[in-house]
């Protein structure tokens, strides 16, 4: 169960995005398991995808399709990531992608793949593309919705997030959905995140805000620390909209900037409250840091810390553990006696030790809430991160102790 | 249940050691919870303490006096770790040194405290001291099992080792405890451990060579990569032994070096054999790596994964996980290609894929034993380091979720 995690919204369809799913049976028969994405010609498409050092098939693939050509269809599988397939997975991720070429009549460059799922498993090729015309047959404007859904692997509910932001007198839209819940510690990339717009912008603009919008949203959460070999997220942006050319500085431009990082931090953040087995939202924000490396190594050691994480779930205010990991999150000649630790409002750790004001029944009352806050003050600089992550639960080990990924 | 964890050995005594207990109530009414070591003049004194920056006041006031004067006793607690406690905790660690000194008529900084439990609450130091009469009525050179026992915090079982060696005619022998089952991740130090030996050595030759077999062994295991506040090693090398004095070169050195290191690995194994919830003991070995920092961070990714220590728990032979955490590690221009991965003699991985000949069978034998040894080839080097560490169970959660620390 989610934690405080809402239904999908109504999106905004995206002139020039139409969107169809498909059940090819790759894993799990009668779901749906394939989505395509249709792209109009001039879009600009930007993207970022994992730095896992083990690049899935279909992220290579992706990478080398979107250097080589305008994309035009975008074409995601579930049940199967199609990852440590070696040459073999190169070949498949490329005849599926041929597949839909030849249906559409474009070139092969002009889609990109991505899968989601199981690792190790050969990409069942002819049931996916069995499933083409299927998907085409279903392209429609307002196919958001089912691409929630159908992009799904552990999550337990789908993920969206939709924006409008008016320019003079006209209206950009933006819509996303996101899919992620287990081996989530997005490196440089996201778990699988797909936005489109219908703003016209040019392409190395709107690759900088994207990869702005993903270092404060998806960069920012993390659920167990493991970053998958198959992160991507890919942003459209189609042009189709009456408002002119987003450009720095312009007309529109900073709104549409701020819409976009507040789309993919609900996006980020949705990951997160779906994380496998969370019952807490966790919020860990790092103050007066040096810089950005020393606020993030803390605020990330505090989240991947498993003596954290189960007394976030066990609603446990067990300060000396956050302490510890502060402690040893790497910060130079860090000078304990500036350091105050918050839970909510609560202050735990003041002067290198228990505040003298903490009683267990204050700390206790915030560690009772399914969402939680805590803040390190370092006092030694200017610079604050935030990072959001989830608890470790029993459900965390089980369903990780059985399903094969 | 700890895992392949023996009872403990016949220790031998140590000439210049004795060792009592006592029960001061500290947290549990009844357990022995004070020990007390007392060192024959004249014994050179090795220590290292953990870098964590949040120095519990034992740890900060150990090292002062260890600088400050020669050790005469070691003073150690269970139920509380004066961690996280201020200034309060700095003159409570000196005012409970300052009464065995009182006591013994020695001075105050020939007393080195150890404190370990629970984070936060402040030392009863009364009943501490008022246990101090039973402890020293106690001594005895025969004291290490109950040393061993007295020193248990979440640690299920006891963990000693003894070894000795012959040099010429004569015998030297080397004894030690340690404890630590969860918040394990020794960085330059270690949880508690407790060595001596009546060998004759110089001061400076004896800390290189307990830094190098705490290097070797301490700094090499894992639980949960947590690294605690109290983290200490005591060496105490007594010179009682009829051996001539150890020297670099000299007769008896390099048996004795690999004895120490020897017995230092069997007390850092224990640690993670009997790691919180453990049910598979774990060897993680990194070969033809660069240098020694591209192995320890690829084999230290793998070993605090929470997919890959979620997936030997369940038995599962989960290797693309394993790939996951190899591909994340930060190695620098890793050439996939030339990865294999092995899990115990099956070959998992090869060419950056799943090998050929593996069968699902083959995994799962290995996977089903309660010793499991992964071994990452890189291909790049001539480097290889070993590290040791234990899976993740619902045992973990629950034990973390309801032990205040």
């Amino acid at each position: 169960m989610a934690v405080g995690l809402g239904p999908l919204p109504k999106f905004h369809s995206i002139d020039g995005v139409r969107i169809g799913v498909a059940s090819a049976g790759i894993k799990k028969p009668g779901r749906k398991d394939v989505v395509v994405f249709e792209i109009a010609r001039g879009s600009a498409v930007a993207a970022l995808f994992t730095r896992n050092q083990f690049r899935a098939a279909p992220v290579r693939v992706a990478s080398e399709h979107l250097a080589a050509a305008a994309t035009r269809y975008l074409l995601i599988n579930t049940g199967n990531a199609n990852a440590g397939t070696g040459e073999r997975g190169m070949t498949d991720a490329r005849a599926c992608c041929a597949a839909l070429a030849a249906t559409c009549d474009v070139p092969v460059e002009s889609i990109l793949p991505f899968s989601t799922g199981v690792i190790g498993e050969p990409l069942p090729v002819s049931k996916l593309t069995a499933a083409l015309p299927e998907a085409l047959a279903d392209l429609k404007a307002d196919g958001w919705a089912a691409a929630a859904s159908g992009i799904m692997t552990t999550d337990t509910l789908p993920k969206g997030a939709t924006r409008q932001v008016a320019v003079g007198e006209e209206v950009i839209h933006l819509s996303g959905i996101s899919k992620g819940a287990g081996m989530i510690r997005p490196d440089m990339a996201t778990m699988l995140g797909f936005i489109a717009t219908d703003a016209r912008i040019d392409s190395a603009l709107w690759q900088r805000l994207l990869a702005g919008a993903i270092e404060r949203s998806f960069n920012r959460v993390t659920v167990d620390g493991d970053t998958s070999t198959n992160d991507a997220c890919v942003a459209v942006a189609t042009g189709c909209s009456a408002v002119p050319e987003i450009a720095e500085g312009g007309a529109g431009f900073i709104a549409f900037r701020d819409a976009l990082n507040s789309l993919c931090l609900e996006l980020a953040q949705a990951l997160v409250r779906d994380g496998e087995g969370a019952t807490k939202f966790i919020t860990i924000a790092v103050e007066q840091a040096r810089d950005r490396k020393e606020a993030l190594d803390v605020a990330f050691t505090i989240a991947h810390s498993p003596l954290v994480k189960t007394a976030l779930f066990a609603s446990d205010p067990n300060w000396g553990r956050i302490l510890a990991a502060v402690g040893r999150a790497g910060v130079e000649n860090l000078d304990l006696d500036a350091v105050r630790i918050h839970l909510g409002d609560v202050c735990i750790v003041h002067n290198g030790a228990r505040a003298e004001d903490y009683t267990e029944a204050r700390g206790q009352a915030v560690m009772n809430e399914s969402e939680i806050s805590i803040t390190v003050n370092l006092g030694r600089g200017a610079v604050k991160e935030t990072v959001w992550t989830c608890d470790f639960s029993h459900d965390y080990v089980t369903i990780n102790a059985e399903y094969r990924t």
